[in-house]
């Protein structure tokens, strides 16, 4: 399948220009001032519209769109406790295949065209990914002790060797979280991932509270703790990381790892602010995520974009901070690098196909003074028509092409009635 | 003209519910649990949508969405001296009736149906708002020292006297701030303000800089010198407010003035995050407003509201800071008491019909465990499809019933090449 993007405005690496683009198959073959002599499939034109790479969502919990507004303005331990695990324990593996597939849903709306998921039940949240057509890298969550490390491990492995073998799918080991893994289970999984060259997706230093659990069990920081058990590496992606010290950051940066940055999520679970411009600084690399609907309350990138260029501005009196063209690339190729892919998250000839249209006839982007800041400041994610993964399209002028929408609206509220999610 | 909204997820002040709304002319006159023996010109059928009073913008410059975007990730001199005011010279009226325009249609487009203004070219941006048809309360900035007072605010006033007379436009004096209106200046209009009935607009201790000047200049506070001067009054208007003390607070809350924080732009521009949740411990009516499209980029309430609803949770590390109806309110009712109306901004039979319908069947809005939950945190503005404002319809399906949308595009983009915008 060939498709052509004739005369679009283009988000390139270091400009924005109107060229067209040539696709074939899941790959970009061409980027050229004009589109005389080129054929293809497909002909889509862009006079009026914006060609940008899809945003990477590299933080979320797709299924728990279940929950969106269901547990909010709630303490901590009471939305966790008392009210998101009681209703997980009612989830089936289908109720998760509807759950991803409503996050989908939103997020290709959205202009995401790829994410890292970590959740439970991998086979139907695969089957939804694979069904629906964006690309995903999945993690099923693990925790517990040393004791049932073994266990664990093997469950999550054999679902991955099962499940492997798809260009848009791939897989990472994921234990939770240093205040529900211990230092013997942290260990083990790491040396799993190492001899398997599985990457790990955890979270690391999301609350004051955890901090603050492990000095007391372990005398040290949780990103001490992660590092001492070999989890620090650099094709780990580490997600929130709001309460680091200097030496926290010298370190998630010797080591290399990726870090995710949630803003939405961590002001909403009322847990501050990462030192997102510090860990550039320290050359880290830093991709952003929505997290789950249970805590943002959207998966709409745009949000958390606008909040990621705006917040470290406000918070360290610097209008410096974190610059309209910073925060898109973080929202697009340093996500793709967090995902382990070199080749997605930016346009150009060569790279993957994971592309978004936007309309530009709407009020708040208009006047186009400066499409980057558009992007980054102005935009609400309505503006997507169209939606490119690996070169096939999976949403036309607004309509899903692989998903049936009032079908899963149908379902979902199944699943809410049932679990009792209103 | 009498309309029918019928069966329609309501949100009403104490509970949401599914009810019949019944308008004439510009007033509710009933809410009905059936609609069986309502007859109107027009019924608009409510399956599948949700009813919510209009979103009150309490602070903003409108016509300033011809800046959108030309000055972004600069520091706060060069962006006011060496970007916007250079670009302000070249404005015509002719340009501010475009801007508004402009700015009114994003307000519609994204739920907002009235806002407090405060610009240049008043005849001009009161044609916009009266051809428009969107409520809006419009102040002219005037600022200096003592000796032009006099002649401001004989101009300010005379423009006051030959457009008043309109049911949904209404106005206000608005010393600018404190550092641009010496003490004399701002003595002398609350003077000829109160000897008028003409309540007050203006800005207030928005950055630490202006905190540092009145200081060094008066030996107080902002908020102190405005009192000092007679600015502050139950009809008082004051925006920003960021930086404020304890005995400001109680300041404020004394003098009954009205607060507008505009938490995205006082992020953007370095200025930090405004004490809301001791300010509403203190009882002051606090509104939320947008500020201008040069600091914000957009003028999406619901980009306000969201980020209203969670800053404060992460800042103070309190997940019960503002919760969702709280933030809600702000955003309606409380918006329309700092205009001065009490039957505006709540759906309540007798009110004013200013009222907004929204498309639930989207993938954000989806499962709607929650409506008002929805709105703050999970909403982004294009799930509005109706808009009425004073009983008329002026957006119906997303299509504008009084503005030509093209045109408006077509005029700011002009205009955008003659200031020099790009």
């Amino acid at each position: 399948m060939e498709i052509l993007i004739k005369d679009i405005l283009t988000v390139l690496p270091d400009c924005v220009k109107t060229c067209s683009i040539h696709i074939r198959d899941d790959r970009i073959i061409s980027i050229s001032d004009t589109a005389d002599g080129i054929s293809a499939d497909k002909t889509i034109l862009g006079t009026g519209k914006l060609l940008m790479p899809g945003l990477v969502n590299a933080h979320t919990h797709a299924a728990m769109s279940i929950f969106r507004n269901s547990a909010d303005d709630l303490l901590f331990n009471e939305w966790l406790f008392d009210k998101i695990m009681p209703m997980e324990d009612k989830l089936t593996g289908e109720d998760c295949y509807w759950g991803v597939m409503l996050a989908v849903m939103e997020m290709l709306r959205t202009g995401t065209t790829s994410f890292i998921d970590m959740y439970y039940f991998t086979d139907e949240s695969a089957r939804a990914i694979l069904e629906s057509g964006i690309r995903s890298t999945f993690s099923r969550g693990i925790a517990g002790d040393v004791a049932v490390v073994e266990e664990k491990l093997k469950n999550a492995i054999d679902e991955i060797n099962r499940l492997n073998g798809h260009d848009t799918l791939r897989f990472m080991l994921a234990p939770h979280a240093p205040y529900t893994c211990d230092e013997g289970f942290q260990r083990e999984v790491a040396l799993e991932a190492k001899r398997l060259g599985i990457p790990i997706n955890t979270h690391l230093s999301e609350s004051l509270a955890e901090i603050d659990t492990i000095k007391n069990q372990y005398g040290c920081s949780p990103i001490e703790l992660a590092d001492k058990t070999g989890l620090l590496t650099e094709t780990t992606v580490a997600a929130h990381c709001v309460h680091l010290s200097d030496s926290d950051i010298d370190l998630l940066a010797e080591r290399g790892v990726n870090v995710v940055t949630n803003p939405v999520s961590n002001l909403k679970l009322a847990n501050g602010v990462a030192p997102v411009p510090k860990m550039l600084a320290a050359g880290i690399n830093v991709a952003l995520g929505t997290d789950g609907a249970a805590s943002n309350n959207t998966l709409n990138m745009f949000h958390d974009l606008s909040l990621l260029a705006i917040v470290h501005k406000g918070i360290n009196h610097d209008a410096l901070a974190i610059d309209a063209r910073t925060g898109f690339n973080i929202a697009t190729k340093n996500g793709a690098r967090a995902m382990g892919y070199s080749d997605l998250g930016e346009i150009k000839a060569g790279n993957i196909a994971d592309l978004v249209i936007l309309n530009l006839n709407t009020p708040n982007m208009q006047p186009l003074n400066d499409p980057v800041a558009a992007l980054a400041y102005s935009a609400n994610g309505s503006e997507i028509e169209t939606v490119i993964v690996s070169g096939k399209i999976l949403m036309e002028t607004k309509e899903f092409k692989t998903i049936d929408e009032d079908r899963v609206y149908f379902e979902i509220n199944k699943i809410c009635d049932r679990v009792g999610t209103k």
